[in-house]
């Protein structure tokens, strides 16, 4: 049976009927990417595409970069995790790779991430929150304790400290007899995105290219098995970037590191066939399998153009992915598995070469072992059960899914150019372009949840009626630091200080001359014994620290979330205060400790600002004394203070004290971000007047927060007498 | 920037090179349909394709029933439900109504799918389980009290009783106020996948396909808005179907329903755009998208070939699905959120306009409030925040799930025409050949499963140290049973008796002489009040009620298994029992109650002959004493129950009991199937040997059970003195 031949304008015709003739441009989706996807794609929508009818294995690689993919050997199952101690997460990784993980990846904790020890004042409240302190080489071999390092590739999550972390880890492979040439593995070591949205950086942005640019030349003549960098997208969409931002801006970043490396004296063929990407993969499924596939093409594209290497192992993008954590909710956590499988899906469609999946309980804390198995089962069951891993991009040839593709290579290149007029990704990033567009598509995403536009069940619609008890785990973080101080004493006690001292002085001549050889004689220092908090301040002192200066955005959230009588009522909330007070109220708002995630900071900042509010945003790493100082010194009504990584038990009531002790207890004190349901009890007995967890309208804070001001002016007035 | 161009014959070289010199044809996948899957597909394996480049909404449909798909209007999100009473049933409706559910879907329980009341002696231990029991209109307008039925479209899960559950439902819209044109809705009414796998009929198989057409009769001319058959390929694949069985079958019923509604007089554009699917979705992604694209092709080619309808929407396809039961788990629960959400996906990714996900707890009990949330959201979260609803058919063109869909096309059209040979569907059902394919199948994938040839996370491979808990929710089945008694006795005390007697008898008169009118007489029959058990009874006087033979299948498992140790060992000692006990152990294989699920049943049936048992399979629908009874005659050393419906709590003990009374207390027991985790003590406390969840593997049983009748034969024979 042969059917009639229909044509487009056919569809069209049904389609308006169906629509009850309204026009079926009428469903085209602008994607926050700026992307205008069809309702309908057709054989038509392959024309011209440049990227199209490739084959795996082959440049440009957009259908993977192995010819047989999964078919042949699949995605590595790599969960990232660390627990507050070496001893706890050694543990954790030996019963993960029983459970059928094939790689490790460590989470160290903030101090480690910033290059302090555990024992160093400003880290009180941070050590062994968000994951492993490593103080030296001693934590490292507990870490890896009875896991052969020449079998199992690891990855590190490190950026800052990297120089003291990495060479802890070789020594310790040194001890357990591994050579260097054995190792396999990959490092984060990316700087550049840390300057834009996460901020674990130490030194300046400069000196900190000439670290990664070392990195990059030791472990491409002594580790050929180690990918000494991951390009990392990842923590961009995290903060609130576009997928083409995200893309776009991993590439250039890419591109950045190659140029570093090639300034050593390597050639391109030397070293970028290690090179590796890490990218985030959200909920928009078809946006995301596009984008992994774009990336495979500009990759190659770009390298081709610029460097012509030879070997076409250069062209090559190999990517680690992780599912979105931005993504997961707090309310009725359960539902994150669905949202985690999704985003697994994706990736393993977009082709990555390994893959980190969440815990469904990471909104509300770190992974627990329930929820971290659930997590891991997650890739297990779409591996063996789903017939995936059976074909090769299996979407190759999708109208939707080609034209998507295409769709992104051209969207990207446009900010990838703009990034070359900077001159490159270091000079865009010292000026701030790329952190500035993140943080705007980060305020438009709120606005466009808190007026339900963008929709997440749960949160913002579909909320259910009872909450979802989840048992989550909680770290004893003072436990933690007493025994790695007590560890780095012994250390101290059993080194020879002579050779150890002899080994960082030589570190820093190094710096100083301006030579190669940072990380050959940081594994020197590390064989001594000498600390992570001991090298990175041995550097310091040559290279200095970075200290960004914080700035807000403007408009945007005012601009997106449009007008409406809610906004009307809150601004004449603002005015009626304005009016009153004879000023504007006054919001600082701070992150406290080593935490650098602040796309939750930087939105809210953003939206008080657009309401009328006066708003002063705290610098990046502040010890609570410094916050008290901070809002004593500009007379603020708010002290609103964002937490992702666990640390608030401790700092939060800190603040609160050192308020009271300036006389300031009038200030109202919120808290937001990542707070496990049970603390926020504990926090309120503190004092702190409200705890708003992620998925919070900010229009529904702001007439809280005004009144609470006004509640808390009016107890002040009272008790002086007024 | 152009790249080289590459041929296959690049690709394969490289193929070859990464898997150490093996032939990448060795990468290909035989599916258990059969269909070679290979590793990469590309432009190539579209050519020739016949269902290629049509449109959405447009014949042959392959890219979906409508135009404009989701970007139109998304598919229904409709849960199967019910509890075991109606007021239950109601308030969990109209919860779900709140929570964004678009459509109700009624599960009813086993006596009212065989058409017993609620006080007959053959269902004590099956009332309220597995459903909502509905005796009379009084129950129906309970189970939709405040819901409006000319808005709400009511799927009903109903074939055996469907003329007294249609009547009732019609007369409950009557009572309400609306009109038969205004009620919305799908039956099930697909009697012939009955007789092949589900076994909830209750006529022979001609008199069952007579009342199917009575009923699209009567509906094509008085509710426009109904569907009057939901031709169901789910409880195919739920009892061991491969996808291309459950196609094929399905689309040969339904051509077999066409057949019967033209023999009412009808014309075919008359009803055909009415007639509406089910399928079943599991795990496997992309084949299940591919069944669901050649099932709208397979529909619209056969049905324009065979009945040449003038108007286009008599081709079309339209289709419910809900995510496959039996690739749940027990083990691990969790896990089962993550399968669904696969399953989801490849529902809508083919296309389906409804949608069922089921709860993740239901390999232990019915849902619970909690895990139906769960179930419901993931559709949700699929259609608000993945950007699945904004493009038609999106895998379109993708050189895979085109080539497979075509594949499925030409397999499936195999079996069809084998149909054909037998001179249609009710004759290959007279003569058991569908019935046996399908537990061909079963037995083989039972047979891979427990060789780990098919991988099952958390159940065959990756098995968790640990149990999670999971609260199930508990159906007092006593309680349930005593006010439908209560509701039955008021009603028949209030009724006319004289009015429904009549009625009863024009029903019966109808049947007699053989004309339509079988559902316009039920429905008066349920205005005066007549129960659905009477109104079924009155047609078995004319119609009589079929019985089934039971039967099994041999050699499948043996030779699925292949040889090993293992089996070679379970052979010795059957082989040693036999020489021991100069008989082959005896085992009775059987279901009690009302429930017709016997996959379970029968793949352990033949698992066990091929292993040297000589094996009885009960009837269906046995009570406990039936059951006591045939042990009895036929001296077996093991009982297995096989219980998926709940209503084991009840009917096992009375079977131990009778056994004991019987003086066979030496026969061992055992259970198999849904049976909660807390529900196993009181088993065995009842004395039941052993209870086999899902995911047993049968290889593991035999050496249990042989040990366990060897104690039992000591045991007795150290009692009588032996």
């Amino acid at each position: 049976m042969t059917f009639d031949h229909h044509s487009i304008d056919d569809w069209k015709k049904l389609a308006r009927r169906e629509l009850k003739d309204r026009d079926p441009e009428e469903l085209k989706w602008r994607t926050p990417e700026g992307i205008e996807v069809k309702p309908l794609y057709t054989t038509e929508d392959l024309a011209d595409l440049e990227h199209l009818e490739t084959l795996p294995g082959l440049p440009p690689y957009v259908r993977g970069p192995r010819a047989t993919m999964y078919a042949g050997r699949p995605w590595t199952l790599r969960q990232y995790a660390g627990f507050s101690t070496a001893e706890e997460s050694n543990r954790f990784f030996r019963d993960n790779l029983r459970a059928g993980q094939t790689g490790l990846s460590v989470a160290f904790d903030l101090p480690t991430h910033r290059g302090y020890d555990s024992d160093h004042e400003r880290v009180v409240g941070d050590v062994g929150k968000a994951g492993v302190a490593i103080d030296s080489v001693e934590d490292m071999k507990i870490l890896f304790d009875k896991i052969p390092l020449e079998q199992i590739s690891v990855s590190m999550t490190m950026n800052g400290a990297v120089l003291p972390v990495l060479a802890t880890f070789i020594v310790t492979g040194e001890e357990q007899g591994v050579p260097h040439e054995q190792l396999s593995g990959t490092l984060q070591n990316d700087i550049l995105k840390e300057f834009m949205v996460r901020n674990t950086y130490i030194y300046p942005p400069k000196q900190s290219m000439r670290i990664v640019a070392d990195i990059i030349r030791y472990t491409t003549n002594e580790m050929p098995r180690f990918n000494p960098i991951s390009i990392s997208g990842y923590h961009m969409q995290e903060a609130g970037a576009t997928c083409v931002q995200e893309l776009a801006y991993t590439i250039a970043d890419g591109i950045e590191y190659v140029r570093a490396a090639l300034s050593t004296g390597m050639a391109v063929d030397d070293f970028a066939p290690r090179l590796s990407f890490f990218f985030c993969i959200g909920m928009n499924l078809f946006m995301e399998v596009a984008k992994l596939r774009a990336a495979r093409f500009l990759w190659a594209d770009l390298m081709q153009t610029l460097f012509s290497p030879s070997n076409p192992a250069s062209l090559m993008l190999r990517t680690h992915c992780q599912t979105s954590g931005v993504s997961l909710t707090s309310q009725s956590p359960y539902n994150n598995i669905v949202r985690t499988t999704v985003e697994a899906l994706a990736a393993i469609l977009g082709g990555t070469q390994s893959l980190h999946t969440n815990s469904f309980d990471e909104a509300l804390a770190l992974p627990s072992e329930f929820s971290a198995a659930i997590a891991r089962n997650t890739q297990i069951i779409l591996r063996e059960e789903s017939g995936l891993a059976n074909v090769v991009d299996p979407l190759a040839g999708s109208y939707y899914v080609e034209s998507l593709t295409a769709s992104m290579i051209s969207e990207a290149r446009k900010l990838i150019d703009e990034v070359e007029t900077y001159g490159g990704m270091t000079k865009a990033v010292e000026a701030g372009m790329p952190k500035k567009r993140i943080e705007e598509s980060a305020a438009r995403r709120q606005a466009r949840l808190d007026t339900s536009e963008d929709v997440i069940v749960g949160v913002n619609q579909f909320v259910a009626d009872s909450k979802d008890e989840v048992d989550v785990l909680e770290v004893d973080n003072r436990a933690v630091r007493e025994s790695q101080i007590e560890r780095i004493n012994r250390v101290r006690k059993q080194r020879d200080e002579k050779r150890c001292a002899a080994a960082l002085e030589k570190l820093k001549q190094c710096a100083q001359a301006g030579e190669w050889g940072l990380l050959y004689h940081s594994i020197d220092a590390a064989r001594q014994r000498a600390t992570v908090g001991e090298i990175t301040e041995t550097l310091m002192e040559v290279y200095g620290q970075h200290r960004a200066v914080p700035q807000a955005i403007t408009g945007v959230y005012r601009t997106e979330v449009r007008d409406s009588n809610e906004v009307d009522e809150i601004r004449q909330k603002v005015n009626t205060f304005v009016a009153e007070h004879r000023r504007r109220p006054r919001a600082l708002i701070a992150k406290v400790g080593q935490d650098g995630h602040d796309r939750g900071a930087k939105v809210i900042a953003t939206a008080y600002a657009d309401f009328g509010f006066e708003v002063d945003i705290g610098a990046l790493f502040q010890t609570p004394a410094e916050i008290v100082r901070q809002a004593v010194d500009n007379d603020v009504h708010l002290v609103g203070i964002s937490t992702q990584a666990g640390g608030h038990k401790t700092l939060v009531p800190e603040i609160i004290e050192g308020l009271k002790n300036e006389g300031a207890d009038n200030v109202v004190v919120i808290c937001g971000g990542v707070v496990p349901p049970k603390d926020i009890r504990f926090l309120e007995n503190a004092g702190v007047a409200a705890v708003y967890g992620p998925g919070t309208r900010i229009l529904d804070t702001i007439p809280d927060v005004l009144g609470m001001i006004e509640n808390s002016l009016e107890a002040s007035a009272e008790s002086v007498g007024v």
